[in-house]
């Protein structure tokens, strides 16, 4: 199949774009690309692949703009319920950590999802993956962390990888017993520990192994802040998992600064998301390692909040930047990444083609997919959104709408509006 | 046809809402309604209503929540091309005024409104118009305003006409030549207001009463801003307006106070719009009147600034609040009442409830409409929302989405998702 008259091609060619090299979009005019099966053969300008492949059958993308399927590398997918009264309350002015010790926030949505059975949590999961992908999200990272405990974690990750299975959004789980401390280890978390990295994290090695058929593990995450893990605890957890063979991401932060960036940049982390309150200091030591920086904008937004990563200082300071939604019933329930580019040109001052990078090629880096999927390039995934515009600008420019029309994911066309 | 098993039925019934009162939903649990042709007949419980209309066709809502359509009463649908290029430049630290004072911003609109022929110029206000309509507005007030001269300020205003004729979404058209000054009127802007007066107005009026078939008057609209229209220049096309016929409305207080939040509740305008810099005075004497209010937020989010309407202030005051789009090429390109909502809540810190109310109810006041639409009682256009979760405060809590689930105009029903 030949894809041709396309305005704009945003290749994203090159691999992961660091420091001020974000936003090199490879843009090709009247470009056209040519895919097979799951994967993209043929990329350049529409005279060039209309001479070299005159029999194939085409696709006219009728002057509208084609870029990567966004990547979404930092989500919470797989919960049961909502929190929409808590919203209410934090707009009477009680904080995030405020409601966590008052037993409220994310112990509420562990309770709704450890008590829904498969077909419910099953169900609401998919609605939000349909819901991703019909804004044009290709691939997401997926995170448990909504049963802290042993089953309710393992059916979370089965649940994930039932998903992926599914399609068409592609799901890269992320296993995070450690999102919280279990409501049973309240008053001893250091026990919580302990069972994560002698119990939790050898079942859920044993349960990817026997039924992943050979797919890379899935990573380990730990949310290190105050009143959930300290940096001692969180590389207990980091260690036993890196032993074990799985690969590493880290919430850190957020609302206090552990630690957590740096320890990600010493172990090798894949990415380290949040960093609202990231040191000077830690932000050199990202920079200086291949841990992704992942902003996630939606969460200062959606607790109406006015400090977010600083972006420019990571850029300015040669690191890898990505984008999240960071998609989760507390914090910010939006699955939308065309939203994240429009509120990180804003807010976190990006342009759209540094947005657009850092939602593609530098987040699939984040999810050390970059080989795969992220940019148009031959060998890779056919992964695909074609914009109902003409200029990818309108990516950042234009908020609060879908302008995704088509999306293309492992060569299947999926119209969308 | 009767509406039933509807979770919550928010009627938004009693009028518009002032001050505290913002945010009476009229709340019916396990509610229903009946529509005959374009109305509403009853509205009630579903057991009434199920034992008062037995034989009826019914729509079973399935445990969803309807609410009335959103009414969004300040929009600039009507233009041609984009400013995408501009919103980079604002990324680069550009502000509004400065892009106007170098002659780009608005008047690049202009010029390409200007000359876009009519077949362009509907059709691209119309893909704006559906995607509104998508996003669950059933009724947009609608300004001319980039024409900036006669003719092309009357060919804006029949477009809004022909697509208020064709539906689905209703559309209350106001006249905008005030917008800008007209590029040809640098040098001498006073001229300019004496030909707004003196040829444009009355042009309006005839044009109007010749095509629109008994319809109300539209709004006549002035930009009182520094760099636009002064205190004295707006007061005479309003008082040249008003003898004409025209109802009123004004865009103040945006970038600088000039007065004129205080000179539309003087001459009894509709709404006063923007309100970013209006004094306590100012608000003081627009809640002593029967103006509305009407909050923006789209324009700050858009520009990435942090100062937004002082809607606290106003509500304190006792004044009318509403919430509408400002959809705009320059400031603000979003369609959706949906995300207006979801950036009060946390912007302006309004509850999920008060957002809905100044969203309906006060919009539909802000347009002088209040009678026909905003809520769902006897004898108002049966215009309706069903989102596709089972409670109103999804709207607010979740951002980036569409919750419309099916969209109701005039008793026709319009599937969404
Ligand atoms: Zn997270
Ligand atoms: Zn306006």
């Amino acid at each position: 199949m030949l894809i041709h008259n396309i305005s704009q091609l945003l290749t994203m060619k090159g691999g992961p774009q660091r420091g001020h090299d974000l936003g090199k979009l490879g843009l090709i005019e009247q470009g056209a690309l040519l895919m097979r099966g799951e994967n993209i053969e043929a990329v350049g300008t529409q005279d060039e692949l209309l001479t070299k492949y005159p029999d194939e059958p085409r696709l006219d993308a009728n002057g509208k703009v084609i870029l990567p399927g966004f990547v979404d590398p930092h989500t919470h997918l797989v919960w049961a319920g909502d929190r929409a009264v808590e919203f209410e309350m934090r707009l009477e002015g009680r904080t995030y950590l405020e409601i966590l010790a008052a037993g409220g926030g994310i112990i509420s949505t562990v309770e709704a999802t450890r008590s829904a059975d498969y077909q419910t949590l099953f169900a609401q999961t998919r609605a939000r993956a349909k819901t991703m992908f019909r804004y044009g999200t290709t691939t997401a990272e997926a995170k448990t962390g909504y049963g802290l405990e042993c089953k309710s974690e393992l059916d979370q990750l089965q649940i994930l990888m039932d998903l992926d299975k599914e399609g068409p959004l592609e799901i890269v789980p992320t296993f995070l017993p450690a999102h919280a401390v279990a409501p049973e280890y309240k008053t001893n978390p250091d026990e919580y520990v302990r069972l994560i990295c002698s119990k939790m994290l050898p079942a859920a090695r044993e349960h990817w192994v026997k039924h992943a058929a050979g797919k890379p593990m899935p990573f380990v995450d730990v949310f290190c802040e105050t009143g959930a893990f300290d940096l001692v605890q969180s590389r207990r957890i980091f260690e036993t998992a890196r032993d074990l063979g799985f690969p590493l991401k880290i919430h850190a932060d957020e609302f206090d600064n552990l630690g957590g960036a740096r320890l990600a940049a010493e172990l090798g982390a894949a990415s380290a998301d949040h960093l609202v309150k990231t040191s000077l200091a830690d932000i050199e030591a990202l920079a200086a390692s291949s841990t992704v920086a992942v902003a996630l904008p939606c969460t200062p937004f959606g607790l109406g909040q006015s400090e977010y990563t600083p972006a420019r200082q990571i850029l300015d300071k040669g690191g890898l930047l990505a984008l999240a939604t960071d998609c989760n019933p507390g914090t910010a329930w939006c699955e939308n990444m065309q939203f994240v580019i429009a509120l990180a040109c804003r807010a976190l001052k990006l342009t759209p083609a540094q947005a657009i990078a850092a939602s593609t090629i530098n987040s699939a880096a984040a999810i050390q997919r970059a080989d795969r999927i992220g940019s148009i390039e031959p060998g890779k995934q056919a992964d695909l959104v074609f914009l109902s515009v003409d200029d990818y600008r309108h990516l950042g420019y234009r908020f609060g709408e879908n302008l995704v029309n088509t999306v293309v994911k492992k060569g299947r066309i999926i119209p969308i509006l």
